[in-house]
């Protein structure tokens, strides 16, 4: 019953310096033969190809090893050593301060230009409406909106205010000006950065799961985004800087990265820096450090160890501190949409609340699959093949539908700030024309008692037009070639709040609803239902409008809506548009549930060409070349011979290419005929035969393997948890065939369509 | 160079049944013999064993499948799985309903029983001193805090309220009062509970990274420990209960688990309802239901999926909601210590905030040292033998030197909610005796103008004697049989709040310094350096106080407070204590970065004997019993014979002995000498054989594997990613030896103290 372990095929058996294949060799007793050396480029990745996260773990644990034992060498060494400890705070302050100064210069120009579109101040052109009436003497809100420093342009042209002309020149010249943004936005991107357009979200997911795509996240990248996004926002279409915004966020992360070897040359390194940089970007965007960092946990991020935790939040930190510091918004707040009210909500409220989830969620289903067809449409069609026309088509068309409606005029960050506010007796808005009745016994500022004026019911009904022209158009907008983010019409919870209904249940004399809180609920509710995010859209609402005592509504239509929206497909409109996009993400959220096993999901297949492998000591430099030319395998399995076919390792096939390059170049005696080897020890050859090349130090002695019985929910799960790129399957030690991380997301594919039904039970 | 698989040992071929161990048959084409139906406790584990996580999942995924197939087959299946569906959410639901009830119920008892001590309420019995006084009619809180309801004992006993024999008697009874608490909880404990005394969270730690330890959180436990609990902190005793909230809502988690076999069947998921349940104690502990999450995911989870994070923000805010409708603290707030102040701090202002978490992180690990070493000699030496002895004497030092100075006489939340706020007008504490100067331009209630009173400076003296004192009998109250949590003393940061410091940089009028704020950070970076949270427990320290305007402030001083304190030593108080236990967690922050392989922790040592393994079809049921007896393996790799050591499949200790026990008794023909086979057709045996035992049920087909030269990091990064038991080692599909979990603790302890300083660059 017992066995004695022999080793009898000992290739190595020095315990330390037996070679992984990144190892760099600093011990004695290694035979150092010319490869030996590290040549270079080796352990990188192709453009669109997937890391290995286990692999450069390891290769940061090995970094990691050499600079803490070469620190007690000298003094210099040990400041080295702390540098690099110290490193990635210092990245991160970096990516708060230049994110969060960013976004307040975006805010800032974003402001201006919108203004822009409407008119221009006489004492400093660069001065928005706002701050141009800033000093105004004028009392009241509304008259200080006419300060005469501000002029709109048919005033300035023509010298009248007023009047039908006067009307017409600003609308035309309000288009005028957004076609022009428009114009600019989308000519930039085509021309310097392609990869500037869109959200970036569908992307960065991708990319922090593990795929390299080059440029993306560049310096021309970040430059051209930066601007466009300010053109795009400000030429009044209707959309979002959040996602953008994470975007920036993570180019200003990868630009960093490039300061420290140990995050440019570690994939795996730079993807935490990476998830902290979107936790950034969505705390500038929102206000909220701590709804970023949990929206990098839940929504972004598929690495994310406790550290990145902390660093994550440091980050998020210094970013909204830093914008806080620029104050776009001129109120010192960290928070954009400060709500002032603090009245309590009751329980029956939570009806209410519940169907705006519900509404919510059907809202999230109807604009994910009304925009991924017309996306699908426009990569299908000749739709995408004039991009330039496209944006400037939809653009003449929101200018034109938004001017007549002052809820659609305006920027969208301004109506949201209008909607979730409550009113209050100096307040402008039509939303607050209440009938003032002096001989009411309650105070002035106790709204809700007082019959409501004609002007809410003419706010009610431009509310409701905008509503549905905001959804419309948002449909056609987000996806397009210019940088865009999600706006979300969360206007539309306004609407809900009826008086009629209300005025019979409250008690005569309280003010018992708050509009402003259905406003926010509503939005978070649409929100939840488009994106699926739960506890990060919470915190972020709670931290974006300070309402700390509405996490209940908040949370009770946030799970309502994603749970009917789940109903009717898994997948949020990232994740959608990652599969129209067809990049390679393994989402953590998907459970497999299938009874298939390794072995129907390994290559090759019963009916395929048998698995391309090397063998330890037996092929020679010119086989193997032959197969790089013949195969596009990522790598190939390493066997003792092929009658055994057990399995020693598995060599990568860029640093079999790139390897062979270099011994080609620089080492005497390899020949085509060269026998390539793995072992330790050279093979016993014949003396007429060429000087033999060694390949071990690119051999990897530890590739992962499962057994062909394995079912496949491990291996998914594996994958997953490892971040593997690639699995070799056995049995019994010999050699079957190999799961790569495409073959795993096909066949979750694959029984996804077979068996819809069963997604639903997660 | 091409190799075609070649199935020669096919063992089983059939794809979808091929049997993972725990499968249960629905197919046809499976030879259902006898032990191919379920027989009871397979798949269970044993007290004190760890669980592993793969199993677990693919048991859970197995179920699932089943339950979702037989959907199909009627509406009432249906309507099953459905409700197996929601099961996860109930479940949610009524532990937050159930640990918001108990927390409710626990701070009210807590109040009555505090105040117990020092005096009873004439008008009922039951009501606390404030409760007593709440309709009393008197208009100041320092007259209010004197109504004629209350009576102190001396006053109702002797009927003089003041003079030196009323102090001496409310004196002893107060300390008896105490002493009678304590002596009631450590005799319940002893006698009924024993596992319901200390903080409960190493335990839980060690429990949700898949260890068994049974009753940990059993009924008794639940039921023991919320009395205790109660008796503890009322004793006056230096001891929080946010600790044992969270152990008491994990006890109701694991009673809930009991009602769907889903969760009580199944270790994996219960360890997924847990970890949402300790989200919900710390929610009710602190009234911070994000907070909760957070440090469940933070602090305490091992496993935590983004299900889990969306179930355990459920439950936390049914918790903390259910709280709030008991209302103990009578103000309708969620939260416990409710700041009235919002005046902006300034950047210069962070010095201090970073001296505090400085001072917080060495007081942190001061803590830790003192702590443990007091605990090492608990252990060790008589005093732990005497555990009710030492409890009963502990409380007598506390209640002896507590009762003389006002700011330890009362509990903790009180003083601590008085050090948080700002001081008002109509405040009484003595902190706020300000000199009342009528003939000052600026309003009364802007106070830090004012020169401080006489009050100020008493209560700065006695602050800081109850500070020290705090300090020091913490150290030892922490690990006493009794339930426990940690109280840090917040209000030294009262002390380091000097007025003059301060007075001149401060310009004259401006109200500059909140003095509550400092107490706020001060409690911060105290809880920072002892636990080594930051995210959670700055997330918990404004949900606490509602003041989100400090989160830079609060966060500067956690992170000083965590590298200062990491700086002396990486774990944590709960880290040390499961240490000083010797729990088997793998934490998942320590990384492990040291050159050693797999084969250098893997048994059989260079000299050891042999691995014991099972051959797959040539063992006897007598050479099995041999091996269980002789051995105390967890579990036996099965080969496919002695000379090929061709690894199969690896079969579990506690599988092997039910299946031939039950084999023994229920089927014919099995006795000592039947062989027992893996293979799915029984071996050719001569007909004189006994009749041979199947045993691939029970045959893990898919044991996890590594090669040899696996870097030991990679390995503890699977053990730790994928919550395994065990590990096989080989090479080139020849099996050398197994890896354990214990094994690779063992290792990781030994190489960190091999070379301590090398943690210090993590």
């Amino acid at each position: 019953m017992m066995f004695t372990p022999q080793f009898d095929d000992v290739l190595t058996w020095s315990g330390v310096s037996a070679a992984t294949p990144t190892e760099e060799m600093n011990g004695a007793g290694n035979l150092m033969d010319f490869l030996d050396e590290p040549f270079p480029d080796v352990g990188t990745y192709e453009d669109f190809h997937t890391i290995d996260w286990l692999r450069e773990k390891s290769r940061d644990t090995d970094r990691h090893r050499k600079i803490t034992s070469k620190s007690k060498e000298s003094m210099w060494e040990l400041i080295k050593s702390l540098l690099d400890a110290w490193s990635g705070w210092v990245v991160m302050l970096l990516i708060g301060l230049l994110s969060g100064t960013l976004a307040g210069v975006i805010d800032l120009a974003v402001d201006w230009m919108t203004d822009l579109k409407e008119g221009v101040c006489l004492s400093a052109f660069w001065y928005s409406h706002e701050q141009c009436c800033w000093t105004s003497n004028e009392t009241t809100f509304d008259d200080r909106d006419k300060c005469p420093q501000w002029q709109k342009w048919a005033e300035l042209m023509t010298g009248h205010a007023e009047g039908a002309g006067a009307y017409v020149l600003n609308y035309f010249l309000y288009v005028l000006w957004a076609l022009l943004f428009s114009f600019l936005a989308v000519s930039l991107v085509r021309v310097f950065a392609p990869y500037a357009c869109g959200s970036g979200i569908p992307e960065i997911k991708t990319i922090l799961s593990g795929f390299i795509i080059r440029g993306y996240l560049g310096k021309w990248t970040l430059l051209i985004k930066t601007v466009t996004l300010v053109l795009a926002v400000s030429s009044g279409l209707s959309l979002g800087k959040e996602g953008p915004l994470v975007h920036v966020a993570c180019c200003c992360g990868n630009l960093f990265c490039s300061l420290f070897s140990k995050y440019s040359k570690n994939e795996g390194k730079r993807r935490e820096v990476l998830s902290a940089a979107a936790a950034a970007g969505v705390s500038v965007a929102f206000g909220a450090p701590i709804g970023g960092v949990l929206f990098s946990l839940e929504e972004v991020s598929y690495y994310f160890p406790l550290k990145t935790l902390w660093r994550s939040f440091f980050a998020a930190l210094v970013a909204a501190f830093t914008l806080r510091s620029i104050n776009p918004f001129g109120n010192s707040r960290l928070v954009l949409f400060y709500v002032e009210y603090h009245t309590p909500w009751y329980m029956a409220e939570l009806v209410p609340f519940i169907l705006l989830g519900v509404f919510g969620g059907l809202w999230g289903t109807l604009f994910i699959r009304a925009n991924i067809a017309w996306c699908r449409r426009r990569k299908t069609t000749q739709l995408g093949k004039y991009p330039v026309l496209e944006v400037i088509a939809v653009t003449g068309i929101t200018a034109v539908l938004a001017y007549p409606n002052p809820y659609t005029r305006r920027s969208t960050s301004e109506l949201i700030s209008e909607l979730f506010n409550d009113c209050g007796a100096l307040e402008s808005s039509q939303l607050c024309d209440y009938i003032n009745n002096p001989n009411m016994s309650r105070p002035v500022d106790d709204i809700p008692d007082r019959p409501a004026g004609p002007g809410v019911y003419n706010a009610l009904w431009q509310l409701a037009l905008a509503l549905i022209f905001k959804i419309v158009i948002t449909i056609f907008t987000f996806g397009m070639k210019i940088p865009s983010g999600l706006f979300i019409p969360s206007m539309m919870a306004y609407h809900h709040h009826d008086w009629i209904i209300f005025k019979n249940w409250c008690r005569p004399g309280a003010d018992c609803v708050t509009p402003g809180l259905y406003a926010m609920v509503g939005a978070a509710a649409c929100l939840g239902g488009v994106t699926r995010m739960t506890v990060s859209l919470v915190v972020i609402m709670f931290e974006l409008t300070g309402g700390l005592e509405y996490i209940v509504p908040l949370m009770a239509a946030a799970v309502t809506s994603k749970w009917v929206a789940d109903a009717f497909g898994k997948e949020g409109i990232y994740e959608s548009h990652i599969q129209l996009n067809g990049y390679p993400y393994l989402d953590v959220r998907d459970e497999f549930t299938h009874r298939t096993l390794a072995t129907d999901v390994m290559r090759p297949r019963r009916n395929d060409p048998p698995l391309a492998v090397l063998t330890q000591d037996s092929t020679t430099v010119e086989d193997v070349e032959t197969l790089i030319k013949d195969t596009d395998y990522n790598g190939f399995p390493v066997v003792v011979s092929r009658e055994s076919e057990r399995l020693i390792g598995f060599v990568q096939r860029r640093d079999l290419t790139l390897a062979i390059k270099n011994a080609r170049q620089k080492q005497d005696g390899v020949v085509s005929s060269s026998v390539v080897y793995f072992t330790e020890d050279a093979p016993q050859l014949l003396a007429s035969n060429p000087q033999p090349l060694k390949l071990r130090r690119i051999l990897n002695l530890s590739p992962f393997t499962v057994t062909d019985h394995t079912p496949m929910e491990t291996v998914v799960d594996i994958f997953r948890k490892l971040g593997l790129r690639q699995c070799l399957v056995t049995r019994s030690g010999r050699l079957l065939g190999i799961i790569t991380k495409k073959d795993v997301l096909r066949h979750m594919a694959q029984m996804m369509n077979q068996d819809p039904e069963s997604i639903m039970f997660n």
